[in-house]
C-alpha cells in the first residue's frame, strides 16, 4: 500500500490500536517503548526500539528505523523532534510545533485565544503564591480551576479552588509545577469531537460525542451526544476550527464544555488518537486509528470517512479500568462477552492497577436508549460511583420509539386500543395529554424535542376541530398519525376532515374514525420501513389474523349458515 | 481472559484474522506455518513453529506449545490430531473426526445423507473409467459434476461433465485422484451460512448470505442474500441441522444451492472460518473469528452473537485477488480507501500471484442496493468478467425505497405531484399502474414481493370505490399511504372514505383528497423514522416553507394589505 515505515513514540493501547489499523493496510510500524508493551505484542518486526518516548536518544534511535514519526502521547521531547524535522530525512506528523503547543496547556490556551477559538478565561500564574492565587479569585470568583501547564492528564495536575480558604491547599497540591488558572465553566454536558487534519490542511470531524468522567477519568462515551442536532453540528464546527490552526497532519481529540445557554467552549486538545474516539472501530468504516495513519501518510480521506456505517448506528463506549483486585477487570470482560451488541478490547497489559486503563467495551445498537439498556449491567459491574448517573443530562430518553398523545382525557377510551396494540407488539408507551388549544406551550415543547428524545413515530388522537395531529406535524419532521375521535355530533366527520385535509407541505397519516388500533399497527409498519424485526412482527400478526378468519370460514362450513344464524338468534334471547 | 494458549494449524489470512480476534481478548496464540506467514507477522511471540500443517512431526511440535489445537484449513494430517486427542493433554477442536469427515468430500456427503440433510444425489466412483463415468451419465443425465474427494478447494478438483463426449477429458483432468459424481444442481442462487457450534452442542447461525463465484473462486458475498426472509430462514435451519451432527466445537461454513422450486441443498462444508463470513468483522459485534475462538474455549456465546449490529446493517464483501501484474491488487486497494463505507483488509502476503487471495473489502450501508452502488467501481476495478453480473439473481432491486402505484392512468395528473416532490428530495421513482379491479394478479405480485425487492413505503392513489391502497396494505407488512383522488361525483368523499375507513387490523395512512404531494412528504418522514438523513432533509424542507411564508408576511407589511388586494384586483383584469 505504501513502502514507508511509521515509527510510533509509545506502545500503549493507542499505539496498539494504531498498529492493528496499520496491519490491515499492510503498513510497517516500529515502536519505541518497553519490551512487550501492548503495541509490540502484536507486531513481530525485530526493529523496534526498547526505551522511552521521553528520552531524546531513544527517539533518535527510533527515527533510524522509519520514514515518518508519529506519537501516541504528547509528553515527548519536542526539541529532538524538531531537530529530526529540520534534518528532513524523517517526516514528523503532526509537526513538533503542534506537540509543543499542546503539551503546555497554557500555551495551548493562548494559541487558541489568539486564533479566536472560544475557551474559558485564563490567567497565567508566573509566581505561585497565596497572593497571586487570591488575586485570581478576585478576578474569576470561586470556584475556579488551577491547572498544571505540563504533564497533566486524566485529571492529574488539576485542582478546584473552591474558596479563598482553599488557596494554601491548592499551592501544596500543585507545588513545583508551572501553573495557570481558568474561570469555572458551569457546563451541562462534556462533548468531544475527533478531528482529522489532512496534509493539505482539510479537516473532517467524526460525530460529536458526550463524555462522562468519573474521578477525572473518562468512563463513558455516547455517540451521538444526547443533545440536539444543532448543538452537535456547532461542536463539530468549533472543533474543526480549533484544529485548523495547528501545523501538521493527523487525528486530534477536542474536548469541549456545553454551557447552559448553549455556548460551547474548547477545554483541551490531544494531538493523537483519543479515548473519546475508540467507538469508531465499530461505528465507522475507517476508525480514528486508520484515519490518523491515512492522514500522516497522505492516503485518501474522503468526506465519507467520518460518517457512521448505517443511519441508525449508535454506540456507548465503557472503559475497563483496573479495579480493587487484580482480576476485577476480567470479571467485567467476561460479562461483556455475554452482552448483546458488545465488542471487547483488552490491551494486553500484564499488570492491573486501580484506575489503569485495561481495555474498553463498545456497545452498538439502533439508538442510544437501546445501548443504555444493553450496557447498564456492565456499568454496574465497573462499580460505577453513584455520583455519576446514567440519566441523560439534557432531555429524557423515552423508553418507546412511539409516542401517543391525545387532546383530552375523554379521548382515552378510544386511544386505549392503540396502547393495547402496542403492548401486544412489546412496544409499550406512556400516553400523554397534550391539548392543542389549552396546552400550547407543552405542544410546542413536545413536538420540537420529540426527535432529539428518540421518538420515531407520533400517534395523535383528537375530536371536533381536531387540531392536535396537524399542529404537531407542523413542528416536527417525524411521521405523525392522526386518529379522528368521534365526538357528540356529525358522527366523527368533523374530526376526520380536520385531520386529513391538511394543507400542502404538512402531511398527517390519517386512519379511520376511532381506529386507534389501526394507528398503532401503522406505527409498527412505519418502524418496519427501517427495521426488519418490526416487519417480521407485522407479518406474523397478519398471519394470525388470516388464520383466525380461515378458521371462522371452516366453522361456517361445518355448522352451516342457517344453523349458525339460528344459534345467534337464540343467544340473543 | 483465559490462560490457555491456542495452537493454530496454518498461518494464512484465516489464521491472521483469528489471531487479530484473539489479541483483542488477550489470548495467546501459537502458529504452525512458514516464517513470516500472514498470521505470524502480527504475533510477536517466539514460540511459533516453522513448518507445515500437513506434516505430522510439525503438528506434534506445535501441540507442545499450546493447550488447545485448531485449524484454519481442513487439509491436515488427522491421524496425528487423533493421536494428540487420545493422549488428552491437548484439546483438539473441532474433533479430528470432523476434520476427517469433511476433508474427504465423499465421506462428508455420505455423512450428511446418513443424517438426512438435503444434498445433491451422489455416486462414489471406485474405479474411474470411461465405462463407470458413462454409467453415471445414464443415471444422472448430463451435465453432471465429477469431483475429487480430497484436496479440492476454490473449484480445483471439480470437473463439469457436459456430455458423453466429455468423459475422456474428465478422466484426464482428474487422473490419480479419488473421485465421486454429483447430480447437476440447477441453482438460481448460491447461499452460505456460518454456523457456530458450542462445546455443549448448541448451534447459532449468522444471517444467510449470497455468494457469487468467478472462475470457481468466491468473488462477492451479499448480506443478507437477495431473496425472501423465508428462504433465508430455511437456509439457516438447514445449515444448523447439517452442523449439529459433527463432533466438536467451532465455526463452520455451510455452502448451499437454492433451486428454482425453493429447495435448498447443502453443497459443501468447511470446518473453520470461511470466506463467506469475512463481513462479520464489520457487521457483527462478534466476528466469525472471535466466535470460533469463543466456541473452542467454551467462552460465552449468547444468541445475540449472530445478530447484526443495527437493524439496517447490510454489506457486500469483495475479494481482492492477485491480478495480471504484481501491483494490480494495490490499485484496487487504493480505490477502496476512496470508497464510502468500505473497509480494507490486506493479508500481508509478500508475493502476488494471479488468483491469490491478497485481501478483501467490506462495504457496509443501510441496504443492499446502497452497498451495490458503493461497491460497483471496485467490482469494475477487479476486472470482473462480464459472465457474472451484478444484477440480482431473483428479484429486481428497485432504485427507490418508495413505490408509487395508481389505479388508472387518469390518476396520473393528481399523482404527479408526489413524483415531483420525490424528485425534489432526490428519491425519484418509476410510477406503476396497478388496477385493483382489472389487474388483480399484478396487484398480488406487486404487494407480496414489495418487501423483498427493497421497497420500504408504498404510495397508492385511487378514486371512486378506491380499493387499491387497502388491498395493497392487506398483502404487505410495509406502510401504505393512500391518496383519495377526486372523481366525477361526490367531490372525492367516496375515495376518501373508501381509503380511510379500513377495518381493524389493516391501516392505510390516508392523506387529504388529491394531496399526493403530502403523500410523498409523509413517505419521506416515514423513511426518516429509520434514517436520520431523511429527517434532516425534511427539517430543511420545513425551514424553506417557513422562510417563504415569513417573507410573504414581510411583503404584506411593506406593501400594506389594502394596496396588495387592489394590485391583485388589477392583475385579474
Amino acid at each position: 500500500m505504501d513502502p514507508r515505515t511509521i515509527g510510533i513514540l509509545g506502545g500503549g493501547q493507542l499505539g496498539r490500536m494504531m498498529v492493528e489499523a496499520a496491519h490491515r493496510l499492510n503498513l510497517r510500524t516500529t515502536i519505541l517503548d518497553a519490551d512487550n508493551s501492548p503495541a509490540k505484542q502484536i507486531n513481530a518486526l525485530s526493529s523496534h526500539v526498547t526505551g522511552s518516548f521521553s528520552s531524546s536518544a531513544d527517539i533518535l534511535e527510533l527515527s533510524k528505523t522509519c520514514d515518518i514519526l508519529t506519537t501516541e502521547i504528547e509528553h515527548v521531547d519536542t526539541n529532538i523532534l524538531e531537530q529530526i524535522e529540520k534534518e528532513g530525512k524523517v517526516d514528523v506528523q503532526p509537526a513538533s510545533e503542534t506537540i509543543r503547543l499542546i503539551q503546555d496547556k497554557y500555551l495551548q490556551k493562548e494559541f487558541l485565544i489568539r486564533n479566536n477559538v472560544a475557551v474559558a478565561d485564563t490567567i497565567k500564574i508566573d509566581t505561585p503564591s497565596v497572593e497571586s492565587l487570591e488575586n485570581v479569585g478576585k478576578e474569576f470568583g470561586y470556584p475556579y480551576m488551577l491547572k498544571s501547564r505540563t504533564l497533566a492528564y486524566d485529571g492529574r495536575g488539576n485542582y478546584v479552588v473552591k474558596a479563598k480558604e482553599s488557596v494554601p491547599g491548592a499551592l501544596e497540591a500543585l507545588s513545583n509545577r508551572p501553573l495557570y488558572a481558568e474561570r469555572w465553566a458551569e457546563f451541562t454536558m462534556e462533548l468531544a469531537v475527533m478531528v482529522v487534519k489532512t496534509r493539505d490542511g482539510r479537516t473532517l470531524s467524526y460525530p460529536t460525542v458526550e463524555t462522562i468522567h468519573e474521578n477525572n477519568i473518562c468512563k463513558l462515551v455516547y455517540m451521538p451526544a444526547r443533545t440536539t442536532v444543532d448543538i452537535r453540528k456547532k461542536a463539530q464546527e468549533l472543533a474543526e476550527e480549533a484544529i485548523r490552526h495547528f501545523p501538521g497532519a493527523g487525528i486530534f481529540g477536542v474536548e469541549m464544555f456545553l454551557l447552559k445557554d448553549g455556548t460551547i467552549l474548547v477545554n483541551e486538545i490531544a494531538p493523537r488518537p483519543h479515548n473519546s474516539g475508540h467507538h469508531t472501530i465499530e461505528t465507522h468504516s475507517t476508525s480514528q486509528f486508520e484515519a490518523h495513519i491515512r492522514a500522516i501518510l497522505d492516503l485518501p480521506l474522503p468526506p465519507s470517512t467520518t460518517v457512521p456505517r448505517t443511519s441508525t448506528t449508535s454506540s456507548i463506549m465503557l472503559n475497563i479500568l483496573g479495579g480493587p483486585d487484580p482480576a476485577s477487570h476480567l470479571r467485567v470482560s467476561k460479562l461483556a462477552l455475554e452482552t448483546p451488541g458488545a465488542t471487547l478490547h483488552l490491551y494486553g497489559k500484564t499488570e492491573s492497577r486501580p484506575g489503569r486503563k485495561m481495555g474498553h467495551i463498545t456497545v452498538v445498537a439502533d439508538s442510544i436508549s437501546d445501548c443504555e439498556t444493553l450496557i447498564a449491567p456492565l456499568v454496574a459491574a465497573t462499580s460505577y460511583t453513584p455520583s455519576v448517573s446514567l440519566v441523560p443530562a439534557s432531555l429524557p430518553t423515552p423508553s418507546s420509539p412511539i409516542a401517543v398523545i391525545m387532546g383530552s382525557i375523554s379521548d382515552l377510551p378510544v386511544m386505549s386500543a392503540a396502547l393495547k396494540t402496542l403492548d401486544n407488539f412489546n412496544i409499550p408507551t406512556q400516553p400523554r395529554i397534550v391539548s392543542a388549544h389549552r396546552m400550547t406551550q407543552e405542544l410546542y415543547e413536545f413536538s420540537t424535542t420529540a426527535e432529539a428524545r428518540g421518538i420515531r413515530v407520533i400517534i395523535a388522537g383528537a375530536g371536533g376541530a381536531a387540531h392536535l395531529p396537524g399542529m404537531c406535524a407542523s413542528m416536527t419532521s417525524l411521521p405523525v398519525i392522526g386518529v379522528p375521535v368521534k365526538g357528540s355530533s356529525l358522527e366523527g366527520m368533523d374530526s376526520l376532515l380536520s385531520i386529513v385535509q391538511m394543507p400542502n407541505g404538512i402531511p398527517v397519516a390519517t386512519v379511520g374514525v376511532n381506529r386507534s388500533d389501526n394507528a398503532a399497527l401503522l406505527a409498527v409498519r412505519i418502524l418496519g420501513a427501517g427495521e426488519g424485526r418490526y416487519r417480521d412482527a407485522m407479518a406474523s400478526f397478519m398471519k394470525g389474523m388470516r388464520d383466525a378468519v380461515v378458521k371462522t370460514d371452516e366453522m361456517l362450513m361445518e355448522v352451516g349458515w342457517k344453523k349458525y344464524l339460528e344459534d345467534k338468534e337464540k343467544e340473543k334471547k
